[in-house]
């Protein structure tokens, strides 16, 4: 659990939830439990994605994945004790009031579960070796990707003492950004290079996946990469000036190689 | 996730916590949405404990195992997906105070982590191709199977209106039970028949895994089973009469052939 969670990442998730409280002008101390919960959510998953039965991924953020280290048995117990870790995190340490932490937990447990990620990574598994339209390519990144990214900026309003307002513009800020996140890592799998990425590259191809790239094409996924991080940047507008480091946080994930 | 959940299985988690409210001459109703989150984490550690990385199980509560139908992918999903919908579960359908709400919930989340029973799994897992001696059989055993079994009977006792030495009493009857539960299973595992237990047997002797008949042998485990079945009813003296499904279910679970 250590090794992957310790593993570096860039800590996108973490980041939002704390910044998407900042936003609001918020202490960020009550929101480092649940972003804590967010990351090892987000952990737990890429080291059940890697393994050989998923994804067979050898690779993970510049390090051997989790079961090439420890073996497919630790790996899995290690991606369910950082699942069960994430609600333990959040109920042991949670400086907010009762109501409060329950409405938090249940956003991460619905953005996790079936209607969520899970759910997300069944599309994925399902759409091995078949051509997906753009209907279910996008679905698949709304559940796999976006609904746990959407749940980190929800969490960060929320706690941040936000209404219901802040929070449906969180959600339309993050729904942008997760999938403008994927398409971006969907062009870094056929342009990026393995040294940067810290995991193999060419995947997707090698394994016929559907992704941005296949379907809309190289030039197509750029113009709407820069679209939707330019629409998760107008989300914001309301905010003004204190928004700036969700903006740079934005251009930067554009920007990115790896 | 629909498949081994309603595999069938003696629901003893769930039974136990509904119970344990009953003792305290509680409604059970509020305690539904946990038992049914708690059986819901314990056939998801089924589902990951039957993998082929970890016991390679073919046959489960007389079907076959998850991965056999569903295949490795789908199956460590589906184990995933339920520990969610556990968390998922309480959170929407909990009818208790908040407070009462985090306080069963952590309970819960503590009894399946990596100090409850991912913790034991991993001493299991571990433990493979050696010999162990009988301090770490019965601290594997405390926490892969005692400690749901602790936690469901503690549930019960809480949202049942108990106090604090409900809770006390619950968790050493649950204690004695759970591990009483555990020797049954050794036994059965050599002295039963796969036809009424719904799983393979001999797969103790054949993995050669250290159990309890292995350490004590089959005579002082029968006596060892009686004998702390005798002290789970014990525990329950104060409850007098009220206490009688409790009994009968012990007795129930000491007599079992599956």
């Amino acid at each position: 659990m250590n090794y992957s969670l310790h593993a570096g990442g860039k800590r996108i998730r973490p980041v939002l939830a704390l910044a998407c409280a900042e936003v609001l002008e918020a202490e960020t101390d009550k929101v480092m439990p649940f972003a804590c919960a967010i990351e090892m959510i987000h952990t737990y998953s890429l080291i059940h994605d890697d393994l050989p039965c998923m994804d067979n991924d050898d690779l993970r953020r510049g390090k051997p994945t989790n079961h090439k280290v420890y073996g497919e048995a630790i790996a899995t117990l290690a991606g369910d004790g950082l699942l069960n870790l994430a609600f333990e995190t959040i109920l042991k340490q949670s400086q907010v009031s009762p109501n409060m932490t329950l409405a938090a937990l249940s956003l991460i447990a619905d953005s996790a579960g079936v209607e969520g990620m899970i759910g997300g990574q069944v599309i994925d598994i399902e759409s091995e070796g078949k051509t997906i339209d753009a209907i279910t390519l996008m679905t698949m990144h709304l559940h796999k990707t976006a609904a746990l990214i959407m749940a980190s900026a929800k969490v960060g309003a929320l706690l941040g003492g936000g209404g219901r307002e802040d929070l449906i513009v969180m959600e339309e800020f993050a729904r942008y950004l997760g999938i403008a996140f994927q398409i971006k890592d969907d062009i870094l799998d056929v342009a990026g290079s393995a040294e940067n990425l810290g995991k193999t590259t060419g995947k997707d191809n090698a394994s016929q996946k559907s992704t941005f790239v296949t379907i809309y094409g190289l030039e197509q996924s750029e113009k709407m990469l820069v679209d939707y991080t330019n629409k998760a940047v107008d989300a914001l507008s309301k905010y003004g000036a204190k928004a700036e480091f969700l903006i740079n946080l934005s251009k930067f994930l554009l920007d990115r190689d790896r």
